[in-house]
């Protein structure tokens, strides 16, 4: 486990200055205004997040209406002048200049990734899960990696990448989420709005409205986006939250909607939408005895899910320790992006599907032209250029024969490999609709080889397949549950295929897990986070607190000198010291024998009263004019460097009583492992004390020491 | 607060038994062996809670098949021979003889109630929230009150009462939940199914997987389902249960939907349904424009749910005192019965609303004919003597002009007032379906006062708002929030109108919340039981646990004679005895100085030693014998009657260490209320020690104890 994250502090401090705030005037009223706020804060987040999605869907649509009519139209009418349409020296130099616009969008992506944010690489969705279960990744929701995040994704996607862009959106919504409810753009940038939710609770609390905002952005999926919270982080449920983050989401899906249809002048202004939506289906049914067959999807799910993690698990490691450099990564990146290029061009060479026009085409025109004949387009092309979200909607309900079994086939795994490959370059792309669209492309061959079987069968469709087929890869790489089941039929728009989804996705989750880990358990095991995961390791009742703590504390009295504290607090990183009532010299060991345990102090508050100079020179001297407030013990960074102490100061008295947190959680030494694991994820922890029968200290246990058992 | 209720023991008791459990050989594959047959008895349990729906289904469906076309119709036939079709003694005699009907199957469910099972009275909803907060009330998932509630249900509504089924479907799927899970039907008949899971934790959880199928065999809203047993009751979120909670509640919305179309042989066999759906919306689209208008909507909604609560109560007071004998309780049944026939009567023969065909009529065929001309259809017979839930259909998808302003606010006003009195009658009755109708009309009629308002604008459709006003009467009257949003969602099918739902609910539950208590949370106060809210109360900081707790335990050594077991178990109620290592007087007050905490010991496990006799009569014999397996502990009720002993027992010795808890959760007397509430709730604990700074046992927080602090 990595030394670099931290834990959030998601417990309210309870010392004597929180319980004093009650007996102020007007508390009551501050709890209103408070409660208002946190409505207009996720009311902001809702619409924000929605403006991200609209930037990057608008910069997406940009480029491709560039790239089609600019690029493609005018080198084929050039060519048409020229030479003949189909094949010869034009189309590599159509293919010459697809690629060098697709590298060069991705060359601005990674530029901006590598550079700049390294931490917005990939789909956001691991560190926002992270957070979520309470640990801090540096950098994850700042305004610098929401920008790279928003242009790198755009850039990324209209480079052809096989990327998505809702992973993206979802860590956009957290880094909004957090940005909103700071009130601050920056450090230096403080307009000093909501200085009541600037601690690590608020925040936590707001990215997961932010993440459920995101969801709901990128898929039209409120319902679905607070699933998502909840089932990757809310530590527990609560329904005052809950509440926040669906109104934040329906806010998002509603503006991106708003926006969206006002910018592309359609009608409907206000019928259902989102980033990705998948269209709905017009002959809804299906019956009893195709759900063996969908079973069976979701196993194949399972399985493919399965080779991807693991076969991206280990081009991560490869990466990890060959591409470490940054030029060699933006190297990848311009690699990948060529090599998906190329790769859609010789396969629209190499595979003849041409299908007449009316079929549900998507916008490829140009490129229709040089391969097929008038009055029919490509099919490869609709798969391979269209944007992705459009050749999912095509797969899924194009009517049969438009396209053929092979160009299926060879398109998924293509696909596939090129999607494996493009997970983890530094750039930012998402791994939904990648998946999704893999999964509906070999969802529908399985259709077509149903209906191969059972010709006789009336009301076949092998785009119900491909829902199906997309369901099962998605689940089976991610391993999200009902969530997904709800984003997948918020997105579809109808409840009809609830039913055959979950049990796809449930299929594809058990043969996954057997197989492998999910993607984003990966992901995060790579980079050594202390997650907390739902339950306890099997097998551990027998392992007690005894065996989990760390025995070599480092405690205070209540009454400390202020060089003690500087001693502490520069030897060690620790962010939180016990407080106990007494500490004898033990004859038996190198540590001190602590006595009983009276509460803690956390780092960021021992820097404060030192910020300050809360002390005195005699125990007996007047503290009242150095009492600190609450105001003093907001926004001091634990990372913030130690003041100065004078050598004069170094023996004065520092009390900690009115500032400890009063009444820790704590366990006896015989607690079991199951036991210690509840208390973290059911209260959202970050320090547990561990006590003798006579209540005196004997350890300490944070979310590593738990997290190292797996 | 009640001393009836007690709580349910959520708590695993990691005793030396459960420890050792591990060591076992085979342990491993029985963990999974659990695991897959909790699966199976989601399964069922699936099964089974839409079967119980499609009982009702079809009982109510066959009984309005035989007023209509036997007693209706018969004597409508019989008036055209002899008198003129409008008016005159005629009419009198349909009336009686309805009026009859109705009665006798009010009467039926009346008697069922109160001489069988009293606890199936009402929605069962509050009982479910109580009983999945942690509360067992005696016999509320019992296969007697099963059995009541469905026939009842049925026989209420077919007798034309105010009454809704949803309610009762979702008290019968979590007393399902509890019967599946425990194997069994009755101490007597027991198949020994399932033995692994007769302890309160387990059977929780699949009450509340039972609840979610309830919900989504009601309104086929399957997510909305797990919602709502999450919002109500599952003290934390867990993912593992969420899912089988929602599988449950998919196989119930399938099977429930399958079975209906089977029967009533409809095509689309697996398009989706629920008892409870209130058709597709055609025209789907709202306008900015229209959101305040909604908003309006939602306060109105907040204000008449607030009324209906408040008026509610008051009859719930005066039941209360005067109508307690069991006579008069059947006697106000079937007053009410025929009052509800005779309104709807006098409201036919007061408002003429006749409406020519083909405007979405229902079945009330013979009615029509007595007060309407040959080609037309009475529009307030329509609302009046139809199933409620096409009444709700008709208000919401019947084109401009099928019901006369004045009709609609009559209906509104009678309805509402009905459903007043209604709710709390000794019959099973839910008041989804009657505030769902009440709004939905006063909504329309909102809809009809816009269109006048606005006469130019297009795509005005009363049916928009008459759905928001059924959200907001709903949502006035229940405040349920986010699993309400998906119900409704998932129960017109759409998403579409998500955030206009959503913000109407929201808007009710604010001005509802300001007026008075949720339908049952006042329902649950009236009844006394010690709920457990999401929050602590307010202004709480400063209370500590010294003021919570009770500070005359009765506690144990962990070598204790059993007469002196014997003399606690008969003298007090208390369910769990805290073990402490020693005893000794005190000297300044009665009670004794109680040593370290150890540990606590439940009721029911002593009266298993006590059972098997384990106990030794010297403390230095032997044990080994006598040692006890986990399999003696399961199945012991607390109510049992305690074993004889003799009195040559009363001085040996029980040794209680492998069997109490030894771990049990602490705190020390100053911690705060809001800390104890969020153990509590975070953790779903029973008990709750105080400790003072030595770990000293000085207190005993129980449920009881944290609710007694509104
Ligand atoms: N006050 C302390 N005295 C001694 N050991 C400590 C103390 N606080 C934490 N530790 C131990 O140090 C190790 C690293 O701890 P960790 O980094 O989790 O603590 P932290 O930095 O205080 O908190 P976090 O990283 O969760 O913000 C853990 O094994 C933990 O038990
Ligand atoms: N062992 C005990 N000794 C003394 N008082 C107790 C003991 N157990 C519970 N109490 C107190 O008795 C009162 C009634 O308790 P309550 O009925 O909640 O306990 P119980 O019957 O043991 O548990 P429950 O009713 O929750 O099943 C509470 O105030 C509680 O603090
Ligand atoms: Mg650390
Ligand atoms: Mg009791």
């Amino acid at each position: 486990l990595s030394s670099k994250f931290e834990s959030l502090n998601y417990e309210i401090c309870e010392n004597q200055l929180y319980r004093d705030a009650e007996f102020k005037s007007g508390h009551q009223l501050n709890l209103k205004r408070i409660q208002l706020n946190r409505w207009i804060a996720c009311f902001l987040i809702g619409i924000f997040t929605a403006l991200a999605g609209v930037v990057i869907d608008i910069l997406v649509s940009t480029s491709a209406n560039f790239k089609f009519n600019y690029v493609l139209q005018t080198l084929v009418d050039k060519c048409d002048d020229g030479e003949a349409i189909a094949g010869g020296g034009c189309m590599w130099l159509v293919q010459l200049a697809w690629m060098a616009y697709n590298c060069s969008m991705v060359f601005i992506a990674a530029c901006l990734v590598i550079f700049w944010a390294p931490i917005a690489a990939g789909s956001g969705i691991p560190q926002i899960k992270c957070f979520l279960n309470g640990i801090h990744i540096p950098e994850v929701v700042h305004l610098k990696t929401l920008v790279v995040k928003v242009f790198g994704v755009s850039a990324a996607v209209a480079g052809g990448l096989c990327a998505g862009k809702e992973g993206p959106m979802i860590h956009s919504g957290g880094a909004i989420g957090a940005g909103i409810s700071q009130g601050k753009l920056h450090k230096k940038l403080d307009p000093g709005f909501f200085r009541e939710f600037r601690n690590d609770r608020e925040k936590r609390d707001f990215v997961s409205a932010g993440a459920a905002a995101g969801v709901a952005a990128a898929f039209g999926a409120p319902i679905g986006g607070v699933l998502f919270a909840i089932e990757e982080g809310a530590s527990f449920w609560n329904q005052a939250l809950t509440w926040r983050m669906f109104f934040s989401a329906m806010i998002a899906s509603f503006t991106l909607n708003a926006t969206l249809t006002y910018y592309f002048k359609q009608d409907g202004l206000l019928s259902w939408n989102g980033l990705a939506n998948f269209g709905v289906f017009e002959d809804k049914k299906y019956t009893i005895w195709e759900i063996p067959l969908f079973l069976l999807i979701g196993v194949i799910g399972g399985c493919t899910g399965a080779l991807f993690n693991s076969l991206n698990y280990r081009i991560s490691e490869f990466r990890k320790k060959f591409v470490s450099n940054k030029w060699q990564r933006l190297m990848e990146a311009l690699l990948v992006a060529a090599v998906s290029a190329f790769t859609g061009f010789v396969t629209l060479f190499v595979v003849d599907d041409c299908v007449p026009l009316g079929l549900g085409e998507n916008r490829t025109e140009g490129l229709n032209r040089l391969y097929c004949k008038k009055g029919e387009y490509s099919a490869v092309a609709n798969l391979f250029f269209a944007n992705p979200e459009e050749s999912v909607k095509s797969l899924l309900h194009s009517p049969i024969g438009s396209f053929k079994p092979t160009t299926l086939l060879i398109f998924a795994i293509e696909y596939f490999v090129l999607s494996v490959w493009t997970f983890g370059l530094a750039v930012p792309s998402g791994v939904f609709i990648p998946a999704l669209l893999t999964g509906a492309a070999w969802g529908r061959l399985f259709g077509l080889g149903v209906e191969w079987l059972f010709p006789n069968v009336a009301g076949m469709d092998p785009g119900k397949y491909a829902l199906m087929g997309a369901a099962a890869q998605l689940g089976g790489v991610v391993r999200m549950t009902i969530s997904l089941t709800a984003i997948l039929l918020e997105a579809t728009k109808d409840m009809t295929f609830g039913l055959p989804i979950m049990l796809v996705l449930m299929m594809a989750k058990w043969v996954g897990d057997f197989l492998s880990d999910g993607l984003y358990d990966l992901c995060i095991e790579l980079s050594e986070v202390p997650l907390l995961g739902w339950n306890a390791p099997k097998m551990a009742r027998n392992i007690t607190a005894g065996t989990v703590m760390r025995s070599d504390i480092l405690a205070m009295e209540k009454r400390v000198r202020v060089g003690r504290v500087m001693e502490y607090l520069t030897a060690t990183s620790h962010h939180a010291f016990p407080v106990v009532d007494r500490i004898d010299e033990s004859d038996i060991s190198r540590l001190p024998d602590y006595g009983r345990l009276e509460g803690y102090i956390l780092r960021t508050q021992l820097v404060a009263l030192l910020k300050k100079r809360a002390y005195r020179h005699e125990w007996e001297e007047d503290l009242v004019g150095k009492m600190m407030s609450e105001q003093d013990f907001i926004e001091i960074d634990s990372d913030e460097v130690l003041p100065e102490v004078g050598d004069e100061d170094e023996n004065a008295w520092m009390d900690l009583s009115p500032y400890m947190h009063p009444h820790p959680h704590r366990v006896p030494l015989n607690a079991s492992l199951p036991f210690i694991y509840r208390l973290f994820r059911g209260l959202g922890l970050r320090y547990l004390m561990v006590v003798n029968e006579d209540n005196r200290l004997r350890g300490i246990i944070t979310r590593k020491d738990v997290a190292r058992f797996r």
